[in-house]
């Protein structure tokens, strides 16, 4: 379908999960002749060995592809007009130089939104129905219930969401079943995407934190909402209330939500931290109404494919001369993580 | 509003959590010169006089209401015409020959359908996510994620209801904003029920197991039900599968799931037991595929409030002489647990 110089650096596992099934061989029909570089490399040098001799112009790439620089000169990749990226932040892969020189990038974009979202949902009935505490309990102190214990639903609720990216909006229908009381705080949201999912606005941070009995974080992570979440804000969620990170743990002032999670009197699960991956000491560990989990929010394994679709319908693009989806310019690299 | 004799026996918990702000006030103008016996009994002989001194018509009753029967004598009983139970089986409450003789006696019915099914789409989630086991690891651990951890969505995949009762009906909508792959093996549920919520029907269990991702234990605790799921069954669920159990334990042969538990291939979601509570040393313990919760299903302590909702409503058609909702005849009473 095309001669073009192509690259597909992956580990057999990247390669197996992002283009399952018939996926790889439609990846082959549109890049004839490309050459496959199995990761890890066994001896390092390879890499650049590699792209003197193939200087290509297309580099299908993931987290175990090595970094565009580095032992590479920038001379060595003058050939590349575009990565597509099957992951989430390219910044150890490209050079901020190559994004600058005009290379067209493209990471999973979108794709990891709907993932992302079940795992919110998942945390909500996890924190609600303290459902980290019994699963540890019951495997590690023979437990079981004495009395009533306090379990809450998430039928009637209301339910704040800090930011209205994708991710957001992929989890509103997947509360909608439970509760039709859904408002954000997102400042520069139009008010038709609000309306057409009949969600609320909320003007401030503090009236969202303030009026909802769950406050989910998914605001992006930049420079203006670093640490914006404060002691204040969570503090002010009502009694019996619940809060959910999975969107960037530099958004909330970590520190002051240690201090209020040590009181246990809010139910907090966190899927992202400050620092990751979070330190096997970290206070945050052993708390009972704290629900942690490793940074798994998405995509899950079987759904990487819907990064794979993307890719191959942006190295379509490519090859047509058409724009793609998902691309990274300067900006975007610069808030990415 | 009326001069009936009633006694309503609760804890001062159970009131407030099923008669919550104005309901109380509502169930007190129903009811006026109703007798408030506060639960538990500090004399439990205060039962027998109880009764001797307030020929009751009515009563309001949960879990905490000592038995009909034992000290007390059918005589004892004889003025009740109606025991409105807010709780689910009534069989450590009302002697079997109360209702024969045509006690009118209620439950919470199906007011509970809806958060069992919550915590059912919760078990979903949590078993394909592998939850249970990072909350532990991270937890007791130190945890954090290495490499690519298997985690699965429940996007796109083929859901298998065993029974199609309240429980099921409120979780196809919450399935909905993920799959349009749900089937249901219900032998007398009509055809027009399923169309309606676009389930489809498996004509055997055998089916229903085999060709479902996940499978969700809802069928009723009936004779012909008893070990009704065994080792065949759960072995054929596919490759990467989920079992759920939110009904009832005895439906499932519990030493087969143990076995094909212990081989850690199926990721099995357990909040009901053949034997509750579960012993300390119940070899279902440990096993990191597996995640258990203390029979939490429903309701949540927020939602009995439900059931007081329902139980208002029964009263006032009570003291109308209207027939009630959730009613327990001889056979339901049978088949309680």
């Amino acid at each position: 379908m095309s001669d073009i110089r192509a690259i597909v650096a992956l580990s057999e596992l990247e390669a197996a999960d992002f283009f399952p099934g018939p996926m790889w061989g439609e990846l082959e029909r549109l890049l004839p002749g490309y050459r496959r570089v199995q990761l890890p490399l066994s001896r390092p040098e390879d890499w650049v060995r590699l792209w003197r001799e193939t200087p290509a112009e297309l580099l299908v790439s993931a987290w175990q592809t090595p970094p565009l620089n580095g032992p590479l000169e920038p001379d060595d990749v003058k050939s590349l007009r575009y990565v597509c990226y099957l992951a989430g932040s390219v910044r150890k892969l490209v050079p901020r130089e190559l994004v600058d020189r005009g290379l067209i990038v493209t990471n999973w974009g979108n794709t990891i939104a709907a993932t992302v979202a079940e795992c919110a949902l998942m945390l909500i009935l996890m924190a609600l129905r303290r459902a980290s505490y019994w699963a540890l309990a019951m495997h590690r102190e023979g437990a079981w219930k004495n009395g009533a214990p306090t379990t809450q639903s998430l039928l009637g609720r209301r339910v704040g969401l800090h930011g209205f990216g994708a991710i957001s909006q992929q989890l509103v229908p997947m509360l909608v079943p439970f509760t039709d009381q859904i408002q954000t705080y997102s400042p520069h949201v139009p008010d038709d995407i609000l309306a057409r999912r009949k969600v609320r606005r909320a003007t401030s941070l503090e009236e969202l934190f303030s009026t909802s009995d769950i406050v989910v974080e998914l605001a992006a992570a930049t420079p203006q909402n670093l640490h914006i979440v404060k002691e204040s804000h969570l503090r002010s969620i009502p009694a019996g209330g619940v809060f959910v990170n999975v969107g960037r743990g530099c958004v909330v002032d970590e520190a002051a939500l240690l201090r209020v999670a040590r009181e246990g009197n809010l139910q907090i699960a966190l899927d992202v931290y400050e620092q990751e991956p979070l330190p096997p000491d970290s206070p945050f560990r052993g708390l009972p109404n704290v629900t942690l989990l490793p940074h798994l929010g998405g995509p899950t394994r079987d759904r990487r494919r819907d990064s794979g679709a993307l890719a191959l319908k942006n190295i379509r693009a490519f090859l047509k001369g058409d724009p793609q989806e998902a691309v990274i310019n300067l900006d975007t690299y610069d808030r990415s993580t």
